[in-house]
């Protein structure tokens, strides 16, 4: 056993060595529920022993996780991130493709995350979803071009999101069908509703929505939405 | 010390000392995190020992606060319970009534337990939660008259009860504002912003609709919302 016989141990520096492990860690967390995922798990998938794992993570499974948690919660936080031009629908249609990726990427760790009860899971962890949904919060403000919102607004937001998070663990519980674009087409007209919805009940939603419809086009979602919708509410022509 | 001391040890049958302790348990899971409750402060609340509190819950705080669980869930299926009769979104008014009181008057611990991260969440405290969920489901689909909902269908049940959660959270965080009739209105609004939507791209949430819009009256929350929206959707009058 000569030092050459192990080069790589050698060559990789502290943080290589590091991100190698975590990126290990993050594969098997992306595709098995935390509780499947045991320490030996995370060094064969490193090609590296046990004992080095805990020399880098010498709080074992639960730092790897929350690492990697780290890590996804930041990658999912740049998938967010979108100009602020062209037609506003479109701008959501792009950022949710990349989200239903993300979530088609991290299957079995997604869903086992957001579902709770997993010996994993700590203020911490759960610190880390909320900041998640915080920063999805803030971006659609951006896009709403509204800086601090309102309660009914801020509620409207943060609901939707909510449903999102619900609509993707149904999607991966359906063996991911429909397609990710209808189910992003779906999305998109979730929230075209609610704020549509939100305007007859709150003077800033419906500000919003004005500025919202000044920027969509004749053959965009709200359009195509409106054209089908409106049917409907000529059946209700009674009640009127 | 005769046994005349402590008659209460005596008069109660082994179910009505479960019951007094549950109830004691209850009251404090309701308004604490489960972490801030000990088996101290349940035996102090019941009345009795700390031994006494083991003798009827070996399992401890882990137990007692299951049984809690086990037994708030089924206060809130009941109240999910409504004769399907009289104008739907009436119906859906008084079970939100309902259930926005049931969150009042649980609210630290309804917050603790959906907001996870807590040391007595288990596989069978969040199976708990999910039954609750599933209860909720095929309540409104009694309403909605469908006894087997296609996917998208479900994905909008689904997705709405997620947003009821999050938006009772929101409620719960903002120090339970706006009042309680406000909120359940609103709630009510996005369900039927949902199912509008919803006809767009689904042949049976459209046949759902037109069943559901002949029981509604022009003094209910569809007509009111109609009005109100309508000359929003006006605005978009360049997009069709």
């Amino acid at each position: 056993m000569t030092s050459a016989a192990s080069p790589a141990y050698r060559r990789l520096s502290v943080e290589e060595r590091r991100g190698q492990l975590l990126t290990a860690a993050l594969g098997l967390f992306a595709h098995r529920p935390p509780d499947e995922v045991s320490l030996d798990d995370v060094a064969e998938a490193a090609g590296v022993s046990r004992p080095l794992v805990y020399r880098y993570f010498p709080g074992g499974k639960q730092q790897l996780y929350e690492a990697a948690l780290r890590s996804s919660a930041d990658v999912l936080n740049r998938c967010f991130a979108e100009p602020p031009a062209g037609p506003p629908t479109e701008r959501l249609g792009r950022v949710l493709d990349r989200y239903l990726a993300f979530v088609d990427e991290h299957d079995a760790g997604f869903s086992a995350l957001l579902r709770g009860g997993s010996v994993v899971e700590t203020s911490r962890t759960t610190a880390i979803v909320d900041e998640v949904r915080r920063a999805a919060a803030e971006q659609i403000c951006v896009h709403l071009a509204v800086e601090r919102p309102g309660p009914r607004l801020r509620m409207l937001v943060r609901t939707w999101i909510a449903a999102v998070e619900a609509a993707s663990l149904i999607w991966l519980d359906d063996g991911k069908q429909p397609p990710p674009r209808e189910l992003r087409d779906w999305l998109v007209d979730h929230l075209i509703a609610l704020l549509a919805a939100g305007t007859a009940s709150d003077a800033e939603t419906a500000g919003v929505v004005t500025h919202l419809l000044a920027q969509e086009t004749p053959d965009g979602p709200v359009a195509r939405l409106a054209r089908r919708v409106i049917p409907v509410v000529a059946e209700a022509a009674h009640l009127l």
